[in-house]
């Protein structure tokens, strides 16, 4: 049970957590903050927090449980604002897609990694953001992908652990830079790909008239590039090493699909597209 | 009204067209034809069609209107096929993905390109294939392009367009060419991204588990890479000149947007996303 949950950032990701914990009984008090008292307002008024502060620091003064869910440019700048009116005994986690860049902003701000915060990751989300796009079920069967480090405080871990179970994750751990890895080549890569791929589309001239005749299969296949624009930059920014070595794989298999296209050989292209199809419905069931 | 109709090729497409042309009432006898009985056994199981016949020549005897609904790869036999057995006023059309390559192929099982057949792309599918997956519905409200050319009999494409419009399609018209590279742009290049990039995952060593991170947009994302291997790498080889020349676009974009990520441009990377979220929420309504 949380006593008082401060939710930094009440978007799709916070107000979501905020309003299952609530569903569950899983908290006693919310407080939402951010910098944006007209959001945080709405907030309020959909139910998602009980109250809210635009002032950080007050913001989490006697929580026990602090969640920061903002682009990741800005968890630094959090990090550094909470830091000296963090309660005794309060863990602090956070949402953010990549986790080495987190870690490294909370150290820098701290002067060190604190044995109080949790990196967390909850693998799910929607191409909406804001609260008004948050719902209650949103990590029910989802995975979450905790990264704790040799100094982080296992009960903090297993504090973070519950709050995620009781709105019906599954939590996993594993190390920051394999999740970066993973992240990267699931994630961030598709986002790259899809938002490339519209761009380059909507600068040919004929751009109204192509997307006109956009099937199905497309609109599937760029639903991701409707995300928000400024998370993405930030995602990939702040995991730039992994995405680079993804995107550097991922050229390198494209030209060799490109020579085989060229070449007209179409035992390649075949074996390429067979392969992607077993694997495909092998994850998707 | 269409007095008999012959499909040739009863999967999802063909078989959806039987099924909507009969629920419309605008068909009065469909005979089914393919190489393999099995499958034509199943369409008549189904009620998609009313008999078959494995031998193309006899199977499109005293049809009004032939629809030709193979693999790209399997066109030009289909036309050496039934060419001498076409009944007098018949007319021909297809549901090939590139139009380009179909015209060659009748122009070289017939000698020229005869004025009835009516080139057609309806743009619906879905990842699924086989008859089993056909349905009704799957016209209504969706775009059917004709490329007919300057030899093509303007009433053979008038009888194409209503069969179209009877089951709730909208039919245009457009060059050969442009239709090539309309469709090389919204459709045969995400095809080709979708599945290398799966097929790249696939290799790394994770892959069990990588696939067990992908959340949502990674599914829908990845979604056209469940599709039919045979009928994308004759699509690809099919339209080769104008998939390549995408390609090479898409190539030049990516290559420029990981520049800007190698130098921490976030700015580009902001300017490039920005664009592709205002077009892709432009297009999805």
């Amino acid at each position: 049970m949380i006593e008082r949950l401060c939710v930094i950032g009440v978007g799709l990701i916070g107000g979501s957590l905020a309003r299952a914990l609530r569903d569950a009984g899983h908290v006693r008090e919310i407080v939402g903050a951010s910098r944006n008292a007209a959001h945080l307002q709405r907030a309020v008024e959909l139910g998602v927090i009980d109250r809210f502060d635009t002032d950080l620091a007050s913001a989490v003064q006697g929580a026990d449980m602090v969640f920061v869910s903002v682009p990741l440019g800005a968890m630094g700048a959090v990090f550094q604002a909470i830091k000296d009116t963090l309660a005794d005994g309060a863990v602090v986690t956070d949402g953010g897609s990549a986790k080495a860049s987190v870690v490294t902003d909370i150290g820098e701000a701290i002067g060190e990694v604190p044995s109080w915060f949790v990196p967390g990751h909850p693998i799910a989300g929607t191409e909406q953001s804001g609260v008004d796009a948050s719902f209650s079920e949103l990590y029910r069967d989802r995975r979450v992908i905790l990264t704790p480090l040799a100094e982080t405080d296992p009960t903090a871990v297993e504090r973070v652990r519950s709050m995620w179970e009781a709105v019906g994750a599954t939590v996993t751990e594993m190390d920051v830079t394999h999740h970066d890895e993973v992240l990267a080549a699931t994630s961030h890569l598709p986002h790259v790909l899809a938002y490339t791929l519209v761009e380059s589309l909507a600068r040919m001239s004929e751009q109204r008239e192509i997307f006109e005749y956009a099937a199905g299969g497309f609109r599937d296949f760029t639903r991701i590039a409707s995300s928000d624009p400024v998370m993405w930059r930030d995602i990939c920014l702040a995991n730039r090493d992994a995405v680079l070595n993804m995107l550097e794989r991922f050229n390198h298999d494209l030209a060799s699909l490109s020579t085989a296209l060229q070449a007209g050989d179409g035992n390649h292209i075949l074996q390429i597209f067979s392969d992607a199809k077993s694997a495909r419905d092998g994850f998707a069931e």
